[in-house]
């Protein structure tokens, strides 16, 4: 149990972390840093202190969780290191893990060592304070990267940490992460997002509203997620998303060549392809 | 209600009429003809009969459903076409309905007065008699498109028999209906086919299974879709569908563009456009 946990972003992921903490007794007091989102998180009652300032929130909390877009962390993980305690734990939360491995190598050995880089498989297509709920990481998988210089503790620490929500952790490289997330999350959003791209664009987009059925809902349904954030993980995770992407322009050419050519059989054969690894899921 | 109905065709969308028509109580007699499932569809209880000629069962029945995939209605129609009582009605299910159309252009004006293409939007990625139900079309939509040469009568009698079985009824020509279901429909199906196969062909696809989160799952779940029924769909649709791709190939190039440039306003833009557009569903 820690004395005092600071999150860091008090958006879906940060907010939910927060209640998670209170409700499941993991940390005493849960204090938030958020300029933007502060107010109304503090109005949500999802922490029970907003702090003005990074610093001395972050110097008195044994546990910090940053909750941040990946494009944030510079900025924030400095003032960190410059203010962590030497047994405190900060895990950060971004779906993309390579990025910060890389900066914490530029870092000193003693703040390196007590940051876990952590990915919880969760989340919505709903962004902000609102959406925070206590039950977020119940249930769902909770991916560790260690890094070389990290200390076996605060990995353990971290992995406990998770566990307490409800998460189910795994380990794993920081670049095997990036790369199967590239296929299984972030080639996905980009998918959905140019499926609803292309049908806003249409002269007749708001009656293709009434008019799609529950499978345009679901094969959209991520479409609907924030793109200020989703543009950060997209560039943070360029070269494995990009070469997901490619392979994912082939195979459709080969659904389109398959059609303007009319061979039946070969249709049935990608789609068959496709089904057999989808009713496995 | 009907005397006797005939449902042509025993998988999900025909097995599902067939109970729907015995549980509203639509027709007093609901027979089946089905080569294929017709075994399995009396075994599983969704007709009392199944008729091993098509001529005797089509004339002795007042409503007729064809709930077969499009490429097999050539020799179908023909013999209805030579059977079906005058006052009879016949409706189809298919998901697409110009080619319907035409093939009714040339069949006799008596025939194709009681010939009345319709589509109801429900189904899901499971198929089979065993997927039946009799709710399906409970507040779900149906279109009806009429032809020129159909009896007001059967197009009215039409709407009532979906009513019945709970589905909103709307009127649309056959153009607009296969230009509309090519954008909310056929395309979302060949994109989420092509996600599914590009992570079936990894070398570790079976390890992508296991790390898929809801957003993989919900864009990748058409996927599961019976290839045989969407390679004619998709074929019976083609011109449309082919110009749903051609833009959605454009859409996608442009998030790629934006991606490999690393330009992080652009990237935003595009998603923003769409996160709008699906926000509103």
């Amino acid at each position: 149990v820690f004395k005092q946990a600071l999150v860091i972003g008090l958006g879906l992921i940060g907010g939910s972390c927060a209640l998670a903490l209170r409700d499941n007794k993991i940390a005493a007091h849960v204090i938030g840093y958020d300029p933007q989102a502060g107010a109304q998180a503090l109005r949500l009652g999802l922490v029970s202190l907003v702090s003005a300032e990074l610093s001395s929130a972050c110097a008195c909390s044994d546990l910090v969780i940053l909750a941040i877009p990946p494009t944030s962390f510079d900025s924030v993980l400095a003032q960190l290191a410059a203010h962590l305690q030497p047994t405190a734990l900060l895990v950060d939360v971004g779906s993309t893990k390579q990025p910060l491995v890389r900066q914490l190598d530029q870092m000193p050995a003693s703040f390196a060592a007590r940051c876990v880089p952590c990915h919880p498989i969760a989340g919505s297509e709903q962004s902000g304070p609102g959406a925070a709920r206590a039950t977020l990481f119940k249930g769902a998988r909770l991916i560790v990267t260690p890094h070389s210089r990290n200390s076996p503790d605060a990995v353990q620490m971290a992995e406990l940490l998770w566990a307490a929500m409800g998460s189910t952790t795994m380990q794993m490289t920081a670049q095997d992460h990036d790369m199967i997330f590239a296929q299984v999350s972030h080639l996905p959003h980009i998918v959905a997002f140019a499926l609803a791209a292309t049908l806003a664009a249409q002269p007749n987009a708001q009656r293709l509203l009434e008019q799609g059925g529950a499978g345009m809902r679901d094969t959209s349904r991520i479409a609907a997620s924030d793109p200020a954030l989703w543009a950060d993980i997209a560039l943070s995770n360029q070269a494995p998303l990009l070469q997901a992407l490619q392979q994912y322009g082939d195979q459709l050419q080969k659904f389109i060549d398959a059609l303007a050519a009319g061979r039946r059989n070969e249709l049935e054969h990608l789609m068959q392809q496709a089904a057999q690894w989808r009713r496995q899921l």
